[in-house]
């Protein structure tokens, strides 16, 4: 099993795929690296006073996880759930271990890519598994191993920044929302709605409606991380992880917040269109009566009775031309002043 | 009375009924079935020491019924329960046994049917009751048997995998639901709904209604199977619980985004609808302003005067032609131009 | 003071008052009745042992409630409450004894109509007192008499058998109201709803948030009478209190489920009422076109100029004639194709 | 400082106010005043055992207030919270005092006019403090005094008078605002609403906001006077404060009913509105489409043509008025037949 | 680093910024300023036995952050939260220090702006970092100097005077948007509403959204303020943290009502809207009507036949054109008395 050097090099963060599945494998003593390892030897390397396996997987196949498996002595359920993606986030606690569902969340051409990753930690160990569209944390392991010192402090400070990292991605998932909601805001004010922008309203709600099912259960996981004595949280870590529930609340906030303001959208611009709706009867109806008088007139005077002075006198053409301009002209002005036009 | 010698193959998936209403009823020791038993037998068998009783009903009468609760010495009140279906899902426990109350759904014809499982566990034997719309638990039967070591742990290991069967089967009518609702929204988007599209939505926001009355109380019953200190479930099953608690929690996720989909797509319709009963007013407006142009100039030189000079030009009749077909054209562009036609 | 004697013989199910308000008082040993006795014997009954007093009363007066209230030692907030109806469904303890208020429904004419119980337990006794539109207890009585084991189990049975027959009572009501639900929901979706049904809509909301309040407060009653450790309820009561709270939240299920439902209707009748506006706008749009060309033309040679050649060929009327008819058609089956006729 | 002899007759119900802002000041022992005092003088008589101060204030000054505060030794914040009025109906705890807020109602002139009432309660005394639009406690102080048995009880027992008299005092309220609810619905429910009726409706649910945000906190101010261990509240007064619970209570349900009720008369008038709008724009087209039909044809038959048959037929013209009122005639009962007329 | 000798002589309220960043510095012994400090030797300051110090920093650098940090011994995650802006209101326990964030919203302009406050309290000093639009603290420290007895508490009277600064700065915020609430509102009642309003109701609802956010979670910090046992506040400080919760529920209940009442403004201009445009319909239809008969009346008399006994009346034409003034007449009453006109 080929395993990688340096992960910053060898993994691109784009396309961080191995064939095989994994990403990275090394073993950190006082923080540092000492050794890339195949999974095979990960339970030796992983028993022995002060060393912590940090092993990172890409959508691996029912082989590779039951070999992991096997190296760190993991429940059954939670590989049957890391080998098929679709979990809620959560938090479980098998035996001395913990196993943590998150999803995450990328833009990818301006809609959002959703992607789980699945974290196995114990005494010892810590193995990322992630699924679909996710930032590799080839970028996480290069800041832990830049600052060594507060690796030293172990696997949970290890799930402390990978947890941190993946919330820190929702950040420019949210701002690219935003932005989005507020051009629309303008339009949706400016003028009456189109179809099109109705559609991109309706694709943002469902977004953010996958994003907030992402984002709720995590303030869980982040809560009892915080909270609950888990045998392999030490108590030091614990104002990191309330840092880290406190940012997820912030997510969980900016989400409902822009939920409420896309609802009132919707109805502002019910509101907006009912007003345009109105304002193009008035004009209809102004101009209809504009027309319909000389109409009218034109109709009168077409008659075919034998005595109609009017047709006789020498400028009854030019009266009626007068009528009817006038009639107009009153009109209109009559519409302007009352708003219809 | 009858008993079924290999369940798959006595019994159809989709037509599982005896005409007793015993569908299955078998004795297990080790994970194994060592024989097939009459309901009247199912009390000495199950007092024996590692002995099992699994037993499965389709819609028994009363008299079946009696007799399973003597042979297990059930409460009359979930006795009454299981005869009469319509209850909601929950969990009851009377002295030693548990009385559990759970709904499945199908998809039949493409709309979804629902039935109702109850399930007597204790000491030494499970009993199922169907009613209605459900797939045979003959599957479940057959799936435990081809692996009688999970089989072995006994009625909890039971208990657990008809639960999980139940939970999964919610998953394809979701799917199905899913789809149906992915299609709405592309024809609710694309243009303003038609009334056969305002049924279909209705139907499937009372189908979600009725899905959520189902899944909603039975992640209580769960959660209860998981966290209560219940006597018949041994601790080790816990994790088992907790898994299907997870997996009826997802199904609850999906079911309530699919109902607020539904209320996005109910509210883009009204603004689509809106939009285009704007529009329609816009057209009518503007082709009535281009038709009546025309008939108010006809009518004036349809009049009747004596002196209207214009009559008498050699190119008078050419000349409002041409007047009519400017005005129309130029009304035309104008209306084209501002976004009415 | 009258006594009934055989209640069910005594008491007309509709019309069950006497002139004094007593609709029957009896003392059971073993669950059999062993005498008719007056107001004022209750208390030297009651407290033989063995003995268990039940009074049934109908809109009693002050003086009547006055005398109960010194047989049993009832508390004056309590005795108040049940002198003047309009009390929100509580359960409350004074002492050793324990009142119930709860909201019964019954169906009179298509209409709902409320009625309420108030119920006085106490070592021994059982007093009921109805006021409005209730069902008289007479069947209750009589059913518990059929069945002397399960009356004999003392008061605490008595208030499970009235508090089930009350939720029992609630069935019918619900029904009645889901068939009318569908009935309109059958037109909503047929057609745009007219004024006569946007009422009877309204007023189903109005029944069905009355229903809620009814239901949900006798949701905690039955809730308490099932956990709480309270004095006058035994333990081995307990699966029967459990059976009508889950009765009872059936029966809240099913209300709030037609309260969603009706509102789903709503909205429904909303869509189709903006596509039938949309219909019937594009109708008008669509026939003042056709009718609109012909007019024109029609204007067009009506004008009196001196040169107008067309006027003069032989087989320029059936031309025009011709051309009007084309145009009709022409327009015709153009708006048949884009579905605006 | 001026004292009042007997409240009853001293202080109208309407202007209750005297100028220094005393209403009543007395004391009481066994529930008979046996003096009417001075502010300065109540600490005094408050320490003699058995004796019980009652001081009723309406828009103290702040000498006023502060002068109270010295005498009862009460906390700087209450006496501020006192001073200006706005307070959120709460019940707060200061050493052995007790101070709490309510918020009381008043119809005048069909407008819900809303007061401020802050209690200050201790060993001896009870001071009511009136803000704004109440009614004055002289009425309560009467009832009081006319049944000294209840009152000996003490100054809880003041306070559960007082709180019980607030409570009742919503009901006329109540009953005012449903009165109009159910005028506005039969109009709303009868034919599409006018703008008056939308502004009421507006006003209505303003008015119910307002007074659930007042009732809503009392509930918990309530509660917490019947189930925590206050020590000004004997643990004999329970019942009575639980009464007042109860019917705090049943003033929420009413209002949280109505504040339904109105929404549904929202929606229930814009689906009226609707069908109205749609019937107009039914009417229009059918008139229009009877009146362009003989307008059509009488263009036809006065254009101009050499050769048009008809018009040198003897009974052309009465043929054609036949055709126009066939036409008409026919249209006219078409639209009658489909409803739109 | 320059320190303030008075602070408000030296900060201005509107722009409160000294380069450094430092607001002011000030040592306090028994509620008494005895000398303005450096940061650099607040460590020593705060050391000695009834010393605070208090020091108010705007938007400083991380330098004098790192600075502050050193003097106090603060958490780095504190230290990192007050660097960037951007928190949830929250409360914080490192060791034997609080970190509490608040939002602070002013009106600039008639536009709501919001900024941010940390406070870092501990035994013997109080740090407050103000971040974006918010008002000096300098009033604070005013009154605060002007009251020694007061200020002589401590550190956790400077808390709680800062944080009853920031909750009163909300009210003239909820006033200016009551104001404004109030004027639209009777715009949308007394008309349709313009898309310029719908555009202004729209702001003010994302304004008390944020509002709202602002608020909420400011309401639990005051909540732990007043009951968790936390170690740097007195329990006879308790009444105090009461008053401020007290305040902020107060704020957050009428920016719930306001919420609440925009939503019914919303509702309300929809009805107003649909009822704008049937009138208008209703006009228009009207009107239509009203000109078309006597156009209908022209067109048949226009016509060419030969025999048409009227047109040689001698008073056909007066006879029609009285018909049509008749017809016109006739129309315009009817309309007017049906009410569509």
């Amino acid at each position: 099993m080929e395993t990688m050097n340096v992960p910053s090099r060898a993994t691109s963060a784009t396309q961080p795929r191995t064939s095989e599945g994994v990403v990275a494998a090394g073993v950190y003593v006082d923080g540092r690296r000492i050794a890339n390892i195949a999974i095979e030897e990960a339970s030796s390397w992983r028993c022995k006073p002060g060393h912590v396996v940090w092993i990172g997987l890409y959508e691996p196949d029912l082989a590779l996880l039951t070999s992991v498996q096997q190296q760190f002595d993991l429940h059954d359920l939670a590989i049957e759930d890391a080998n098929h993606a679709h979990q809620r986030p959560k938090i479980e606690q098998y035996g001395d271990g913990l196993f943590i569902v998150a999803r995450t969340a990328q833009l990818i051409q301006g809609r959002i890519a959703f992607g789980e990753t699945h974290l196995f930690v114990g005494e010892g160990y810590l193995v990322s598994v992630r699924h679909g569209a996710s930032t590799s944390y080839a970028a996480v392991r290069a800041r832990c191993e830049s600052c060594p010192r507060a690796l030293a402090r172990g696997e949970d400070y290890i799930l402390y920044a990978i947890l941190d990292f993946i919330v820190d991605n929702y950040s420019p998932v949210l701002d690219a929302i935003h932005e989005e909601v507020e051009e629309i805001e303008d339009h949706v004010l400016a003028s009456a709605i189109t179809r099109t922008q109705v559609e991109r309203l309706y694709m943002l709600r469902r977004d953010l409606l996958r994003l907030r099912n992402a984002i709720g259960p995590l303030v869980e996981v982040c809560r009892r991380l915080e909270h609950d004595n888990l045998p392999m949280v030490r108590s030091t870590m614990r104002p990191l992880f309330r840092d880290v529930t406190d940012h997820v609340r912030t997510i969980q906030e900016r989400t409902d917040s822009m939920r409420e303001v896309l609802a009132f959208a919707f109805e502002a611009s019910l509101l907006v269109g009912q007003a345009q709706e109105t304002a193009v009867s008035k004009k209809l109806a102004s101009w209809l009566a504009i027309i319909a008088v000389p109409t009218a007139l034109a109709g009168i005077y077409g008659m075919n009775f034998k005595h109609m002075p009017e047709l006789d006198w020498q400028y009854g053409y030019l009266m009626v031309l007068g009528l009817m301009l006038a009639a107009c002209t009153g009109l209109y002005w009559q519409f302007r002043r009352v708003g219809w036009l």
